[in-house]
């Protein structure tokens, strides 16, 4: 089996590491950048995004991908601001009748498009699972242990990705629910930065706990609004997810929201990183789209508030905890 | 309102602070040990339990049952393995028509009670409701927010709960599920010892927040079959208490967990601490009665093994690992 990851970042590194441990596997990273794909090849170690971490020599590393299109089976990491385009460029070089495998968390601004949406747009609607759940690219390259959910609305397929991905330290359960799979796994991005604000205002792990556990229950509700299952959030890529985002140090969104509690602008920070925080496009995207269908989502509103409204941290948590008093649900 | 707290411990401590910062109430810890009330009486402060927090004047401090037992409500902050004693030695004075309050997170061995069965069993069966929720003692008692669950069978006791606590920092919903609420917050301090083995050796956050979102999964099927409501686990109460459990550097469960996962044997770790890590005496009941009842616990299983039978962590951490690969429900 040959694969081809499209995507030089940190997770699309990780993927390409993790498939190429089977011995019968084959993996070429595809970069959309010329320049670093040759830093790649130099360094076999990607520095920029994935440091420390050496890079087998049974890794392909390409930026041509009339050199990378006759995959089996093909990694779609590229973050979904650029997805669209970048497919687009590429579209008539890639088959449509090959599995594509989506690990993008987002969610398109405007169209309101998953990952998995936009690649079946630009690709000609081929064969599509997501892989998702606590899978912290860092960790996953250094063959610490971890669980996540292949999912597809084909099981089979699901079944493939399972064979395909899984390793000793890294196991994959199938799930047939793709689209509660993916709304999850943006949402959960945006929490994250709830719960890097908690951190940066210090409020502790109690607040943190329960602001976590109200973003499942906003998470939930807008999933199952969009057609989700409800249990998928209660699983590896809903709550297994989210932990994880909120508490790893490696959490870009929660880092994101950490400096917006100490007191950091969105244009300070984002000026500070060449990686994306997919939390901060999606926040706008679910929020937009939340207003559109009438979803009550508390928390994203205030989290919109201060991202792009230049509401001060501490006043949203306040006007969060100050809510009348209730029963739990 | 007088509030009498039977228990010098954190959480005891803690609770005090919290309903004298209400100007209408007042609060009394009875402590079990007469050494020690002498000690938070000179100090004004609970230097072992609660290091750092002074104890304000308006919280009175008594050894001495027969000054503390005309309360108007009581909170019941002794651990699981003292608590049928202790009471059984006051329960002729305590009153059986006023409302009792437990915030104990374990199970009885052997009996399998849950601390409100005790209390009622103990104390003539007076009205009982549980606070229970992501909220460590050490932040409540610093005033840093939390948000918790109030819940009890008789839903006016519930309100009154969450008008007695709730302060500008601290949140309290109410629920009518008493029997999940207990359950959950027992059986989450044996989930966190898992979760401080991962730490303990060095799995990193996605093996952690896999197993919690396993051992969530887990705490449910056991509380279903105890007639638990399943939606109290995705609640503050179910995965804001776990989550924080887990986390919390201030976690004695977790942290007993830690070093296990570092090589400690339990007799070595129990002997380092004064403080009672509930989980430890937990995980053998439901263990014992999961095993009674046929329950599938793979995770308490594992853990029972690691605690009591001598089983490497590591080895227990595989086992869970690498069983067959399969649809996540």
């Amino acid at each position: 089996m040959r694969f081809t990851i499209l995507g030089d970042g940190a997770m699309g590194t990780a993927c390409a590491l993790l498939l190429a441990e089977q011995p019968s596997q084959e993996a070429t990273i595809w970069s959309n950048f010329d320049g670093h794909c040759q830093l790649l090849e130099k360094d076999r170690e990607n520095k920029k995004f994935l440091p420390g971490v050496p890079i087998p020599d049974k890794v392909s590393l390409t930026s041509d991908i009339a050199t990378a299109n006759n995959a089996d089976a093909f990694v779609v990491a590229i973050p979904t601001v650029y997805l669209a385009d970048t497919l687009g460029r590429i579209a008539d070089q890639l088959p449509s009748d090959k599995p594509f495998i989506s690990v993008v968390k987002g969610m398109e601004r405007e169209t309101f498009r998953s990952p998995s949406q936009i690649i079946s747009q630009c690709l000609g609607d081929p064969p599509i699972a997501v892989l998702s759940g606590p899978s912290h690219a860092e960790e996953i390259a250094r063959g610490m242990p971890a669980s996540v959910v292949a999912a597809s609305g084909d099981l089979r397929l699901a079944e493939c990705v399972q064979q395909w991905f899984t390793t000793d330290r890294f196991r994959v359960y199938t799930s047939l629910d793709l689209r509660g799979t993916e709304l999850s796994a943006a949402l959960k991005n945006v929490i994250a930065i709830a719960a890097g604000i908690c951190d940066g205002l210090k409020f502790g792990d109690n607040a943190k706990s329960a602001l976590m556990t109200r973003g499942l229950v906003e998470m939930t509700r807008f999933g199952i609004a969009l057609g989700a299952e409800e249990e998928t959030y209660y699983g590896l890529a809903g709550l297994g997810d989210l932990f994880t985002t909120c508490v790893s140090p490696h959490g870009r969104n929660r880092r994101v929201g950490q400096k917006l509690g100490e007191g950091m602008t969105l244009e300070e920070i984002l000026a500070e990183t060449e990686q994306v925080a997919e939390g901060v496009e999606t926040c706008r995207s679910v929020h937009d789209l939340a207003r559109k269908k009438g979803i009550d989502m508390p928390l994203t509103e205030e989290i919109y508030k201060i991202l792009f409204a230049g509401k001060r941290p501490l006043e949203a948590v306040e006007a969060l905890m100050n809510r009348p008093l209730k029963q739990e649900r």
